[in-house]
């Protein structure tokens, strides 16, 4: 495994790392949780990421019970966290979600470690931006976090490089902790935040990458070209929200394209498009999903196909998806 | 149940709140509070309001207790505390009340925590403002407790305008937390610190409001336009420094006048009355007062009246209250 | 009992207060102390002096297990301790005395609340100035004091004007708490630092000051005009450092002519030596010993003398101790 | 014993220490650092230097249970521990070592506080810089330390003087505490980092230095002259690294013509050596070494050594060692 500072941070996650959305609780019990757990550290990821929302609470339930059996120490592992929506088991409340105001933050970081059974949490996002709260109010939370040892780091996900640069700056005048990263979707079908919006963000603030989706939910793999094949993510009741984009046409027929160049290197399409998103230098790390083994094994092959990807292969694959771009 | 902002905080409150004075423990006991609270939260409110020097402590026991049995989720509700009297039960001691001096506020805040059974209260106000004690060394106090996790957002109460902006100033030039609300007395006739004093602030710190009093201590419910009927908080033994502008003659008339207008909506005086506080958008929350459930309902009533009060009719209501404003 | 702020401070102590230094363990145990602890209380009086040093910690010891015994809620009290000599129970160790180093001050103040038994001690001071100790450090580990609820105020005993102000200086820019009181010796025999050296002080950092030996170590009763009677202090065989000036003449002398504007008041030269303290404002309280309740008492009728000290009688005064003056 | 600032620092520390580097765990177990920290206390010593990774986290065990048997007030012993390289008993993990981020300085400072045993440790050092970490990120982490109380002072060890000055500057600026050492190498044949390179920063910031190897790793006592012998450091096989500058020929000539000046003063090489360190007014305290009582006593003679060596003396010395300075 080749590990990358978060930024300019000097904390260093793994090249690939795991995911915990949609399959945590859903797909994967304790006992698979241990055994995905086991593999990924044994091949070096070192990030586990997680979000107070996944499955309820029970994502980061699991994760916790599958890592205090495995006993790791905890230098050997960062987990994570996200507050933003809430917690449905604990009802309609207005001040329970679709917030980053102070009363939601501080409760959900002493839920979040009390699921987890930890004393910190490495890092901890603003999983999307609220604006309805004063940036201040939630870049003092955040930091306050961090200041009482509940949390190492903070960031943001899916938040604009104004918003991100603001939160800085208050930081910053304020002598608060920082943000240090952000979690946007990036895929070779998804790429302007990354590439255009954040483009100053990277030197002046030293901000950190931990993407998320490099499949474009699985419309990457190529299981989409034909419809939503039965057992797929794009199959689940709750997914509705992602058929359309999963069975666009000409997107798929792009992926068959890419499956070629696939496929020229003894690759499947899931691996070339993985090894894309780390060719970009400014990803610290690129979360995957796996709810098997295997499938996790299947992603880590990405690290040799990167090695592949000369300036001319990145070229041809350019000029397939970013026609397609949209987003 | 509509919800607004406090002020530019993040925190969102109820139009319509609850407050404890004089009804907790002198009207309301354990059992009463339990079916008001729930009332309360099943109709949407969220936000209930108390003090130290409510009951002389007692209020605090009265609420906390009730919200321990009702053992809702802590996000679902939002609860206040003020500091400035002391508690007379702690006896006549110079540093005891009538203060926010430091050695006051960090025994104040431990106290209603105990008396609560709370691990934090979401909004401390400075009850009064101190002419005696310098505002860093209450800014910092209150800022402090915030820092602990006794509490979520400060503010004032009854401060005048240029008080809060020298503790806003100051906060922000040693970066502590800020104020973000203020308590004011505002009803139809007394209007000036919300309408004229504080009208920089909104913009300019965005400042809060909670207001008390909607119903002028009963005089806007026209039950005294004969006098003091007994039962009345008007003929409660302590509370005779109300009586004179109880039983104002101009006064009863304006509320008689007012009275024609509601019965046109199919509304109460007191309905009126409340609804017009809530038609200034400045106006986070509205704390109503309520010994019984029937009185509460009737005070939610006033959302609907609310909801008819056209700008002719906020004129005619403005030509008949405005020439009798005193504060 | 009249009382007065802390300087700009919003805290109120009492005119006249009560040390421990000399007294506390040597000529008075734990149920002398209740009783006169009791007394003073009743009397009005609510500062205890007190400091790490005295009696070499017991003075701490006897006077937390007074107030445990009296139980009076906490904020009828305000208790003080002091630090730079260290306690000689610990042996010799060159962090452990002389200093106001980092290390020195942080275990003193623990050790401190370990020996009262208290959560916090209301006003901590440094009882020296420490040349060899930079003076963000000492403000630092004062400040931290603070923050973490171990004290309430801050300040200094002896310290220069220009050491007082570049610790307030210092402070203030990096946003820790400031010093508020300082404890300088005053009587009719030394006022320079009190009255010329601070002199810009009180208005520029609203320094407050808690006087001690308003009677010059028993000068100023008159005991000492025949040299050191058995039973003083002045005879102790520790104070031996007093004698010369309990014993110079010309001061001897003009205690008896300070005797004679006492009697026509109907009081003791001690009185009116305390009396004329209370006279300057700046002033917040004067720090009196007393090992018996008859002695408070007495102490205590200098409140009544004050309200008799015309001008023209402070003008007697100090034509009398004026050409006296030595420090 | 004498003792000197450390740097501006109020904290004082005998002019000779002792360190645990090889000795501890190594070649001394419990009972052998009781007698030697015994020993060196009696002496006056009361500086122990240690670090988290000497003997794989022993070191640090082994001399808190050493100071627990002791049984000495806190205020007579400065420990100290330095953080870098991680503990290899914890795994192989990449945030695990050779880095000071805030992931792995959290977790090392409460590791270290439990093998010591200890509420708190004096002074806390970055072992070495890391180049990949900004230095924000270890400033506030350094700093937090001592804001949680774990800490009384940080500093670093063979830092560059840039990074010392970044350091401090951002420390100032954000309000932090600041660093008050370096740990340096200092000897006859090592000099430039503190002559040259931290020339500035003695008076700029206060720097103050905690050297080690006054002895060039045993160079300077002569022992080498002939080779390796048998049982010294230079034999053991993890110090392999040592050997050639241990047999240097040059300098074992060289140490050969200092061992004729201490000859001249009746004392060994080796005292000279440490001697000659002690005359550096910038250097706090020399960390010695000794894995015996005798070596201990040895050492100790270094400082009447000290006072005979007049400024012709020292010509004398550099003359001979100036010219093979090496670093």
């Amino acid at each position: 495994m080749r590990y990358r500072r978060l930024g300019h941070a000097g904390l260093r996650v793994s090249e690939l790392s795991l995911g915990s959305w949609v399959t945590y609780h859903n797909q994967v019990d304790v006992n698979a949780a241990v055994e995905m757990l086991a593999a990924a550290l044994d091949a070096g990821i070192n990030f586990f990421d997680n979000a107070e929302a996944y499955a309820g609470g029970h994502s980061e339930e699991v994760m916790g019970q599958a890592l205090k059996r495995l006993n790791k120490p905890r230098l050997h592992y960062v987990v994570s966290t996200k507050f933003f929506w809430g917690l449905d088991r604990q009802g309609d409340a207005v001040n329970r979600k679709d917030t980053l105001n102070r009363k939601y933050l501080m409760q959900a970081i002493d839920g979040s470690l009390q699921r987890f059974g930890l004393e910190h949490i490495d890092l901890v996002y603003c999983h999307r931006p609220d604006p309805h709260t004063p940036i201040e109010e939630t870049v003092r939370a955040m930091s306050d976090m961090i200041t009482q040892g509940k949390a190492l780091y903070w960031g943001t996900s899916e938040w604009s490089a104004a918003d991100i640069r603001a939160a800085w700056a208050i930081a910053e005048r304020h002598h608060l902790h920082k943000p240090v990263m952000e979690q946007p979707q990036y895929h070779l079908f998804h790429r302007k935040k990354v590439e255009q919006e954040y483009a100053r963000l990277y030197e002046d603030i030293g901000l950190g990458l931990t993407t998320w989706s490099p499949l474009a939910s699985g419309l990457l793999t190529g299981k989409y070209k034909d419809g939503i094949p039965a057992g797929t993510r794009g199959a689940m009741e709750t997914m509705g929200f992602l058929r359309e984009q999963l069975t666009d046409a000409a997107k798929n027929a792009a992926v068959q394209q890419l499956g070629t160049i696939a496929a020229e290197l003894g690759a499947t399409t899931a691996q070339l498009a993985i090894a894309w998103v780390t060719k970009n230098p400014r990803v610290s790390t690129v979360i995957t999903g796996a709810s098997k083994p295997a499938q996790l094994q299947d992603n880590l092959g990405a690290l040799a196909v990167a090695d592949q990807l000369t300036p001319e292969l990145m070229q041809r694959i350019d000029a397939i998806a970013q026609p397609l771009v949209s987003g």
